[in-house]
């Protein structure tokens, strides 16, 4: 397979590698719910105006090229990736050597000057296993900088490894008041003083008003993610200028707008390579308050091919969802991870995955399940066979 | 609490730790099972004489103080922690700043040349994670470089990290033939070229075998460990010279004796503080030809107490031994794992442990399920509320 030995011939030739040309593919992606503010019903993070999401993307190092909304999210394509902004949801997605925890503090700033929260109800901060980690910039150069980062914010925020950390791999930060101590509130720093201070004004009321919460039932949530390397390359010329013209002859032609019926989608094909989408829709059930979304983003290189898929969709089988998703794009290793709470059609997903060891020829070497505060998360690594 | 106090106390006043006494009482935990050798039905760890494991167990930095033996069965008890030899079974549990990986060639040696071994077909390498990682010694610096040793001598070796790495938690290195793959293979190595050679040579015929062996039920087997820190000085004052002036003595007053019965004790006091047990038993069930056995080791000293449980002993409900367990040493925090093959009772233990959110006044913080290739595992942490 053409594929496997170009990828042996860079690794092996290390001496040349600085010379080759190269993209990291595999997105940092942060997932912020703020709480509500029960002094302030029409906080909404979709009040901060767009040249404040300029700014603080330049932090990140991207920049916003295309954008959509229906009344329940704001999706950004950007120069590398997606921002979706719903009334308490942030959701940011960047791939290549983007700094997304530079932006932390600023967020955090915006979001209590501008969109009126100042509490953080959960976060959550993954991202697989980078395929060159030397090439990042601080504080994204391992796993270890990232959490003592975040760790410099929250006092309980806590990390974890998913996978064989020496292979492929997934790494979590999170962070929940469901877990019912003192994890979500900042630690003290002078940056973040006055968001800080805030929160202890807020901090008896919202205990009191937390444990009422506690009692009762949240909305439901899910993500799934599906994060493909070693690509088909024929698949992976869709995604090319040499192949299609535009970002729609390229999403068509991969069967992309099949994956999830019902999405408006808003598509971009890099020149001269390199495609991302986002999708957004309404028909996500009454419940789901803060938008439905799917994004995919490709870099299709066949040296450091490199697919994921994500959406908040929610399913009770999400085993049809992966099959599309990986008929159509043919990786030859793929992770996927299921986030769920208790009130999600998808609370059972980590039994549902259990049952599925082999999906046509690939076939699962990891699976792992955790149980956090809010969520349980489902983990399960696939290799094509044979290889 | 004085203990936190002095938790507390020690680890802000970093410049003064060079000075302060300390043991780290986190034990290195290798296990290895070797395969049944189809051209020597004779082949016996057991064989090995004493001369050579004390040359082995020098290599680790640590020695052997007893000695107790059932037929199924050889339990050391050392300098640093504790051995069990059975015919193809090997652990070797040692705490300090001992290095047990460096004797990891010296041992294949040993197997392959006296015992009659030529193949493994299971290797555990865990660990909880060190109190003072910066004290330890080469291949031991960090879970990075145990894997890397690792690493050097399998080609499909798995690390895992269970829990949440920026607090409690247990790494595990994991190999099994049960995975399908070549991962039993050494790689080409100077060292154990030999070895290598004889694998070589019996690798077709191992390969057929193994087959027929996969299609067969595996022998029950399971490992429950419980890892407790922080605890509770007047439980911990049992275990100094000051208290007990024999090792029975510090048996019978703390209640280890009635942690699970029909075990034979091989028990030390160290002076002034410390205690280590062996218990072997062969009312294990017929199907458990390796033999049954617990052992525990305690590094009594407030400011870093630290006490290992583990047993090989199979339940169908660990609930009962792990409270057992706790309610004898008070700690203030605890992780618990539990390893258990398809034919084990204790195979369906993950659920088992889900139920206990609570046991007592200890809160469980984290679970976390893993199936590996023979093996399911889980893991839980706890600690005790209000801290």
């Amino acid at each position: 397979m053409a594929e496997s030995e170009d990828l042996s011939s860079s690794s092996s030739n290390s001496s040349s590698r600085e010379d080759m040309h190269f993209f990291e593919g595999v997105e940092k992606l942060l997932e912020i719910w703020f709480a509500p503010n029960p002094a302030n019903k029409n906080a909404d993070l979709r009040k901060i105006p767009r040249p404040m999401w300029d700014a603080l993307l330049k932090t990140v190092r991207c920049e916003i090229i295309s954008f959509t909304r229906n009344d329940q999210i704001d999706a950004y394509v950007l120069s590398e990736s997606s921002m979706f902004v719903s009334k308490r949801r942030w959701i940011l997605k960047t791939c290549g050597t983007t700094t997304p925890l530079q932006c932390f503090e600023p967020l955090l700033r915006l979001a209590s000057e501008i969109a009126g929260y100042s509490e953080i109800e959960d976060l959550f901060y993954s991202r697989k296993n980078y395929k060159r980690p030397e090439l990042q910039v601080s504080p994204h150069r391992g796993f270890e900088e990232e959490v003592a980062f975040l760790d410099s914010f929250f006092d309980d925020g806590r990390a974890y490894s998913l996978g064989a950390i020496n292979r492929d791999c997934w790494h979590l930060y999170t962070l929940s008041r469901g877990g019912g101590g003192t994890n979500k509130i900042l630690k003290r720093n002078n940056h973040i003083h006055q968001l800080h201070q805030q929160q202890q004004q807020h901090q008896h009321h919202y205990d009191d008003s937390q444990m009422i919460e506690a009692s009762m039932q949240p909305d439901p949530d899910q993500t799934i993610e599906i994060l493909m390397t070693e690509l088909d390359p024929k698949v992976m010329a869709i995604f090319t200028k040499d192949e299609c013209t535009t970002a729609k002859e390229a999403t068509q032609k991969s069967g992309i707008h099949r994956l999830i019926p019902g999405m408006i989608i808003d598509d971009y094909l890099f020149d001269p390579c390199g495609y991302s989408m986002n999708g957004i829709s309404k028909n996500c059930g009454k419940k789901y308050k803060e938008g439905c979304y799917m994004t995919i983003h490709i870099t299709p290189e066949p040296e450091f091919s490199y697919v994921s898929f994500e959406s908040n969709v929610a399913s009770s089988d999400y085993g049809e969802l992966i099959e599309r998703v990986i008929r159509t794009f043919h990786p030859g290793k793929f992770i996927v991870t299921v986030f769920a709470n208790k009130t999600s059609i998808a609370a059972n997903a980590s039994r549902e995955i259990e049952h599925l060891g082999t999906i046509d020829q690939w076939k699962r070497r990891d699976i792992q399940y955790s149980r956090f505060a809010s969520y349980d998360l489902t983990y399960a690594q696939y290799c094509k066979y044979p290889s």
